[in-house]
């Protein structure tokens, strides 16, 4: 049995060396995205461990792990600052020396030169690597990569910095590892779903999950406002596992119903992109409480440009007004978190900004500025469309954090019901549009 | 030893449990804020393990932490769809039943109420605890957490929604631990530094790193952007520490010069809201690719709208031209990325939107819409000040989160050295101001 309920014939486990993750100054996000690579071509992950750069406790975790695994991850403790113990633990562990490697030295050197950077001895050490490994050339950084075989076994060094460590995966190491012996196939089918509970959702699809059979396990993957469902298969057949899944999936969409967003694993902002992008279709974001937080999600899309226009983010009285034309009457009466500013804010964009679509946002995040009347985390959510302003109203918890998240989840989701309010009767019908 | 190089007495483990992680799709946050809150009362976390919901896995990892750790932390697992699992593992762990809780059933069942949802066989399971527990309250979620002594070592358990872990780890678990004997004095002094490199910054250090006694450790904590600094000390008497660390810090401080930015762990953002309430002055933003996250991040702190009044997100030259009044001229000469747009995108929003200071970001995020001449990654910045506007053009690399998350620290950097070069002389002469 592994991680999903179903066996395969290859595990893996990652082992971080740091003591920034272990005091907790930076967050493993490392371990997240390899897992998702490695799942995705069969390989499964036993178990992430992330222990200090201390010889003795990572000479233990590599112990540990080759018993247990595979193949084994190894990343961090290669910066210039820190790479002395952990490749002097390596050359223990593996019983070999270093040596400097001297196309990654040449490569460091012009790393510096390019910069016009005095090189500096311990950049230099950056190009000593075990005696015993293959180098992984590392384009992207200074500190290189490497494959060791011991004892039959693979390991994988990488430095910690992630888009380093993520080019050296995708370029040197995921090709290698699609051709070694053991690897399974395994496939994932990730659903989207959005405005029902984790336990609501379970006990409306109870029966069909009860009848998966054996090698078919189903997750449930909740964040705020959404939750995924994702269904794990191992077999003999890739072909098989693909239809299998797609048939239980489409089970699942139909009892969903208007709760079941896509048949894949994306977000909300990618649905509203392509949704809008193929419809040439513009948007603008107006937010206050969500403090930009929408149109940074949007943004954060390549090609968001197609369909995205702008956006203001109005945290005063007089921006509301003047960016979006806000009434002072409409805030004096009713207050700026209010169904009315926040349906203003909606047409206010929309208008002012010349696009096809506008989210509004309204609310009080905290932790402070609440009332009695207004409570924090009360929010007011706008969608102006083609043919109507949509509004509702929230009420959120106590964190700013929290609030925020939620706010701009549940916008995103009103927004794509008035898109396909709107547009998907004729969705087939695209010059009639 | 320890992570930090130096020894205590009491040692922790964190073992989360679920397989989300281990599959890539989420991301664990828990464990390093745990590891924050945990080292500032001196338990220092040995290790970090990631584990499958699978009975074999858990006990592992319970037996192994056990061995190593005075203290063990487990989290997740115990949401609805899948506490079955994790807790008949740790009633077999622990040796004892299951009962269920007539105070945690009680709270479960007016959460249900008071939303108006009908209650399910699996939600009232959530009140079933183990028997040699205390139940750690959960008031903000379903979950109970658990406190079990076994075999004298206590063992705390948590669900892994971070929002009820932190409320049960600050409500329940940290006053507790304070007073658990074996709580050695360690000290965190930690330091920002922007605009220079990781291993320049070692080598301009480097004589102060190398003198330091042997009880206190240097880290190097690199972002995008940023290097923090952390000295750790570990000794009998915390004040002797604090004077100590703060003795290194002011030679560290003096050594850096205008790189070292704060004699604390905080952010940019947060130096710029304290430093900008202190003297009544209000900011706005002008953000093309970094699409809002400038005003996300300064919006994610409580009190902003005390010195942000908005911001436009200005993707489209109609937006820049409507909003910020950049002239058409300014765009058909040189170009939306351009030291001339950013510059009249700064004075814009200082002007349109009646501002002290602002900042203005545009470039080329990538990954497309590069030239030869304006590669992907070329960003200009300008920040409007009281006296002058600065601007500055910066080449980042290839990958558009990146891009955006640099240049987002390079535009507060810049309005952060504006700031003090404009404000600093009259620190002290606050009514000249």
């Amino acid at each position: 049995m592994t991680p999903s309920g179903v066996s395969n014939d290859m595990q893996a486990e990652i082992i971080t060396i740091g003591d920034e993750i272990l005091i907790g100054q930076i967050i493993d996000t490392n371990s997240a995205w390899m897992a998702q690579q490695l799942n995705a071509i069969g390989i499964q992950v036993k178990q992430i461990s992330s222990v200090a750069d201390y010889p003795a406790d990572i000479i233990v975790a590599l112990t540990l792990a080759s018993g247990r695994a595979d193949i084994v991850f190894v990343t961090g403790g290669l910066g210039p600052t820190k790479d002395d113990v952990t490749k002097q633990t390596l050359s223990v562990y593996f019983e070999c020396g270093l040596r400097r490697d001297p196309k990654v030295l040449a490569h460091v050197e012009s790393i510096f030169q390019r910069s016009n950077r005095p090189m500096l001895e311990i950049n230099r050490k950056q190009a000593d690597v075990l005696d015993s490994s293959e180098v992984l050339f590392n384009e992207r950084g200074t500190a290189p990569g490497m494959w060791v075989t011991h004892k039959e076994k693979p390991y994988i060094i990488m430095p910690g910095v992630p888009f380093e460590m993520k080019h050296i995966m995708v370029d040197r190491v995921l090709p290698r590892l699609r051709n070694l012996p053991g690897t399974q196939p395994l496939w994932h089918h990730t659903m989207l779903t959005a405005g029902i509970g984790e336990s609501f959702l379970a006990e409306k699809i109870a029966d069909i999950e009860a009848a998966l059979p054996p090698h078919i396990h189903l997750a449930y993957l909740p964040k705020p406002g959404l939750v995924r469902l994702r269904l794990t298969a191992m077999g003999e057949s890739l072909a098989a596992l693909k239809s299998e899944t797609q048939a239980i999936a489409n089970q699942l969409a139909e009892r969903i119903g208007e709760h079941f967003l896509a048949d894949e694993d994306t977000s909300l902002e990618v649905l509203i992109r392509d949704f809008m992008q193929r419809r040439e279709l513009l948007l603008a974001t107006a937010e206050s409480c969500t403090g930009g937080n929408i149109a940074r999600l949007i943004t954060t899309l390549p090609g968001s440009s197609s369909i995205f226009e702008g956006g203001a983010v109005t945290y005063s009285n007089a921006m509301k007004r003047e960016l979006l034309g806000v009434k002072q009457k409409t805030l004096t009466e009713y207050g700026a978190v209010s169904e009315e500013t926040a349906r203003e804010m909606a047409l206010g964009a929309q208008t002012n900004f010349n696009v096809d679509y506008a989210i509004a946002v309204t609310g009080i995040a905290g932790p402070d500025g609440g009332t009695t009347e207004k409570p924090v985390g009360l929010v007011w959510i706008a969608v102006a469309g083609k043919n109507e302003v949509v509004s509702r109203k929230f009420l959120f918890g106590h964190d700013r954090a929290i609030n925020i998240e939620r706010s701009s989840v549940a916008a995103l989701f009103m927004l794509w019901q008035l898109l396909n309010l709107e547009w998907k009767a004729n969705d087939t019908d695209r010059t009639a549009i």
